[in-house]
């Protein structure tokens, strides 16, 4: 299944995409992708419906982040060896683990907002699974039984404010709209294999990032295990695995966002992100 | 006003704490202490209020987490110049700013839950604050318009997780129950100068952190300024703003918590803390 949320930022009501591309509105079956909704058995409900019987949604509504209520955004650093490298830094032993502001997930087309001053916004395309069964100190071979499913995240990050300043990379990593999360929830169903998929990234059209989850160094069947050791995983959380090669900072000379400019982005059968480049101050409100 | 949260883990009601200290039960009134019942216009709400009018709870429930639907939780490191000392490392010229993961917010008296295996859990008594009206680019001038109130948070680190695994300080933060918060939230109107609060933690009844908040190497209303430039602060957000001298880390031989110990800690006129030591495993269900 492909799940959705759609309508304006605050108020978006659950959907799902048909076999024919269709939106069909859930708002009738379900408060929410969220929650409870993506332990097994609320995707289970959802899988027996007749999406035919569902009402088909009018226009083309924003899209929302593609889960709702999320407790935590968890991303792992460094995760794929050619982008360890292109950060002038050695793979690390062991996955690098850091969390986002929850206030920084948007929907997958909303504008990247650049912060006041910002000289260093940079692109990150990255495989996102999604939480459905919790729990802590999930052994590894369990680890499929805790996937709801898989969506695209950009992890957009201001270099200057991750690495620049005192401390931790937080500040550069939890502005508004820096994690935008869809276009859809895809239930892990339909992934045969998450460590086969190709992820790209554009701006203006020109490829930047290319790469394929099978180079990651820790999958995600070891990331699940590793970060439950530290906290207790919910349904609804987001882990974002981290990105291939091609950032800004890696260019020759580091090249960065520009109000003007679109980004769009995707992965294997996870659906596409398009993200206009505005000033944060430009943002619609 | 003294608010809090009182009952059974994830079904917390709202209360007061009246005149006379007896709990009495808001949840007539609001649904929580949460959101924008934080707002300005909701706390003057509930300080029209007479406490006699309202129903008194019996016995001593639990206490849950001060706030409730928290939608992030924001720590300042080495804020406390005589601590950054004992940690080694010179005061920061900026703040630091890191995350700790929602799932590790719990009630004030709830236990400390040592993760499996670990040797290296330690102790932070802080001064939080929690946002009001929401806002990003506050402007210092303006900080108090922002603070709904404060707490009491007790930062529980684990430092081998923090400090000797790769990457991000977030491994050694997030545990379970490594984020106790109350017992109350003091409404900032009672609090006449955060910047001159005694704190103080006890492991066993013996005195190990002794410190105030004058001593903070950025006052709360810096903080609101700063941490705002890189993400929007919302109702409900709590800022944790660093730890006074006096944490195991710094002991000589550096000295952590274990199994069978009682931590109790506290801020002037925000009440006081109580936490048993017990192992993850060995937690209540």
């Amino acid at each position: 299944m492909k799940l959705v949320r759609f309508g304006p930022k605050g108020a978006e009501k659950p959907g799902m995409i048909d076999g024919q591309g269709t939106l069909r509105d859930l708002s009738g079956v379900i408060d929410d992708v969220a929650g409870d909704v993506l332990l097994p058995a609320g995707l289970a409900k959802l899988a027996g419906l007749d999406a035919a019987t569902l009402p088909t949604v009018p226009g083309t509504p924003r899209l929302g982040p593609c889960v709702g209520r999320i407790g935590k955004l968890v991303c792992i650093g460094l995760n794929y060896s050619d982008h360890a490298a292109e950060a002038g830094v050695a793979p690390p032993a062991e996955p690098v683990i850091f969390l986002k502001a929850n206030s920084s997930i948007c929907g997958p087309d909303d504008p990247i907002l650049l912060p006041r001053g910002s000289q260093k916004t940079d692109w990150e395309v990255e495989l996102a699974f999604v939480i459905g069964k919790g729990g802590r100190y999930i052994e590894e071979a369990d680890w499929a039984d805790h996937v709801a499913g898989y969506c695209v995240c950009n992890d957009v990050s201001e270099r200057a404010y991750q690495l620049e300043s005192t401390g931790q990379w937080t500040k550069g990593k939890s502005a508004d709209n820096f994690a935008p999360l869809g276009p859809w929830l895809v239930t892990a169903d339909e992934i045969a294999d998450p460590q086969a998929l190709d992820l790209w990234l554009d701006v203006d059209g020109v490829r930047q990032q290319a790469g394929n989850t099978g180079t990651m160094i820790f999958p995600v069947r070891e990331i699940i295990a590793y970060v439950s050791r530290f906290m207790t995983l919910e349904p609804g959380d987001v882990i974002s695995t981290g990105t291939p090669p091609g950032v800004g900072m890696g260019k020759k000379p580091p090249t960065y966002l520009r109000k003007g400019q679109t980004v769009t982005l995707g992965v294997d059968g996870l659906g596409a992100q398009r993200q206009a480049v505005i000033d944060w101050d430009d943002r619609p409100l």
